[in-house]
């Protein structure tokens, strides 16, 4: 995965920053591409956290996610690595990233990771 | 946002204020406008709250969510304001605020605000 | 409303007094009038309430009910004295009554009462 | 209705005019003003035609839709009057509008037209 | 059931007299008494019609069924009687009236009555 | 199966003989017993018909779906019997029962029988 | 209730008794007689234990359970009396029962009674 | 496909060859060995059939359909082997095999077979 | 869209030629770039035919909708050239091509193409 | 139930090791066979686990799972039997699978079991 990605993420001021409130965003159309077989993968990823100075600006969220397109990388590493980014980028009191993918072979993965300060 | 918009809000008295008890609103017909591209947005709101000496009056409650009808406003601060504005006017013991939106480039959001006494 | 009303609420032994159990009762054809405006309302009740030494009979709970088929009464009201009346008669050891009526213009709402000896 | 509306609506070129074949589109973000109360309407409208020599462009219809915003006008008015402006600028060989508006009074409805040319 | 419960029902003129379209009023909340054990009952009404000279008006068609709250009336009666007062009152081309009854004894009911000019 | 069965069915009168309309009764409580294993089978029943001088008297057919309660009768002829004695009681126009039995062994059935005078 | 019910059910050895881990077992075809009404009574029963030295046997439950197919008895009581035998049979750490029972006269129940070791 | 699976399969004489019924059957519990990969496949089937002299036996088919777990079979051959045997056994009116397969690859297939005499 | 696109997809002998019998895949991970916007697209697909002489080889239809991965095209194209591009390699009797986009700005889009011989 | 099964499970280096986060993987197509009766049982598995040095490979897990395809083995004996192969191959530091049964004589079951490090 490349290391650059995060640049993309924005963020900006939390009006509100006196007050822990929670900020959920759904991204159901979700795609990167399988290392070993080189078949895409679908998914929907759910984040939900407790902005602190920092909110994350939707649009560039969204320009973040399609460059894992083509992207070759596993479930469990796409899922922590963007929970990274998000962390990194965003600065959140509180984050949870889930991340359901669609069936292969009759089998389907959810990965849930959280991050607490 | 414009400050008078409380001023639409009103109130009565609880007959109940000896017993801590809960009321949900859902309004699933908010509409305001997003700031940056004019074009407008669409989200159900749903209010829990405890009442403490008075419960807000319901048909206020609707004409108060109206006036935001053509008002350019982003997610985060509408929720957080118009929870400072029920909790001003209705001055409960607890409240909750949660706004659900409508997806916009495939992605959708939820913000959820919480004010204790 | 009319203090007779639960007069008509019956309930009969307990069996099993020694055990804390669960009773849930759902009632979706429950309908009053609204005192402003002289229109009916609709909703269900759902009654939750552990027995001590009597349970309530659910015949008298269905007519006990249908006597608010004409009375002016508002939401919060109603929830609030139905579970009075059904404490005073049916002494349980706890008690929850979820009343969610259908949406007015536009709004719903939803109240929930408990009572705890 | 500000019969200017039908400006905004445009069309494109059908690639594909030799063969007769069905779009739909579902626009669940409309709404519009009761010219008697004054209050918000809110509905999700269906069109679904067969394209002759053009289709219509889906962003114009999504800032045609946006202009009933604060226009005064009746459920069965507004939904002809659709269809009309959609039949005069993009000529289809079939077109049928489905409009289903959110209950008032707890009564809702649907408004079903057709065009055949 | 009373002769006069047709004067509430009221209708205005249709605007496109020309075209034959689809209007379809769903009313959740129908209440009547059953005439033989004095009990409730509830159902929902689903009207579907095909308008000629004149369309209803959706708040005469409330206050015209609330009018049946305390009538003792059975189901099969209701129906068709309602379906009556809606042809003559609004003369439509086609007309359908839905009836469903919640269960009673574990069996419910549905009614379909149609109108053809 | 006992042939008296059907002497517990009752009609009544028909208040609109001239008028071709539908009554669908659905009954999701019937059960009788497999006359091979003597275990009780449970499934719903559907009545859809066309009245001519009488309706089925609701109670009654309460009462007649209750005598099957311990009774040994395959599913194909528990269907076609019920059928039979609908239509030698109450006469219709058309009549169709659809009889819905649970799974047993993984595999369940839907039996559909269709009368026409 | 007849006490010899108990005697239909029986219990095989838990192969992991080391291990606290959770059974739940669904009967959606339970069925008894109200002792007033005569009328059959329709519901569901879901059991949920952490077996001890023994497991229910699944082919003795479902005849146990048959045997109440004409006995006389009410929701509350019948509830409590499964629990009981089958806490006597099985003699579980921790089991739960919860019967739903289908609605009469508009209203439905649910009973769920709790065993703790 | 081993030729002798239809010997499996048994029928019982119709009671009521004088009128054209519809028997469903749904089989949600198939499963049979793709002849490529090795891997089993999983689906449903539905058989919607008017008998004429004979009505398939239940148990009967589900050992027959047993028969298949560890064949290697394709989905559109095994549809219609499957049709043809159950019309060589039962000989219906009309019969329509339904067979739909889970999703491989992110890819789920549906075959329909139908039969007429 | 590059023309050789459709080498990619492969047929296999219809072993049931002499029967007319019906074929449906969904595809519900379809994926493209709108050409316009350069954003990704995303729908389902479900194919409807009834096959000649050959059936559509799944694996290679899979590998050829991959193709449209980063294609730029719009919906209606994209949705036509797809079913001429299954008729040219496949040749069926009847098929029908439904593609479903996801909602862009609030509204979302249905395409249906026919195909007869 | 052969010792050898666990053999074919695999798993992979996880690496996120210094973070506590949950995998979830639902395996809907399980299918073994009734010691008792030798026909065929069919349930979903979903394991729920935090992985400590390695993760499940999801291919091999596949394969293991369909090695029961034709074993006899109990629902409670599976079920235990899968999480302490999964347990001693994975090594996960906190581990649930919760098995769900198809209805057998209308009786479905569900098993939960839970490992704790």
């Amino acid at each position: 995965m490349n290391q650059n990605f995060r640049d993309t993420l924005e963020s900006f001021e939390n009006q509100f920053p006196d007050r822990d409130y929670i900020i959920e965003i759904f991204c159901p159309e979700f795609t990167s591409v399988c290392p070993k077989t080189g078949q895409p993968d679908f998914g929907s990823l759910t984040f939900r956290y407790v902005p602190d100075k920092t909110c994350v600006e939707l649009k560039s969220l969204k320009l973040y996610l399609h460059q894992f397109r083509n992207e070759g990388i596993f479930y469990e590493h796409v899922t922590n690595a963007i929970l990274d980014d998000f962390v990194s980028v965003v600065t959140p009191r509180r984050a949870t990233l889930i991340a359901k993918f669609t069936p292969r072979g009759g089998i389907s993965s959810v990965i849930e990771v959280n991050y607490e300060k």
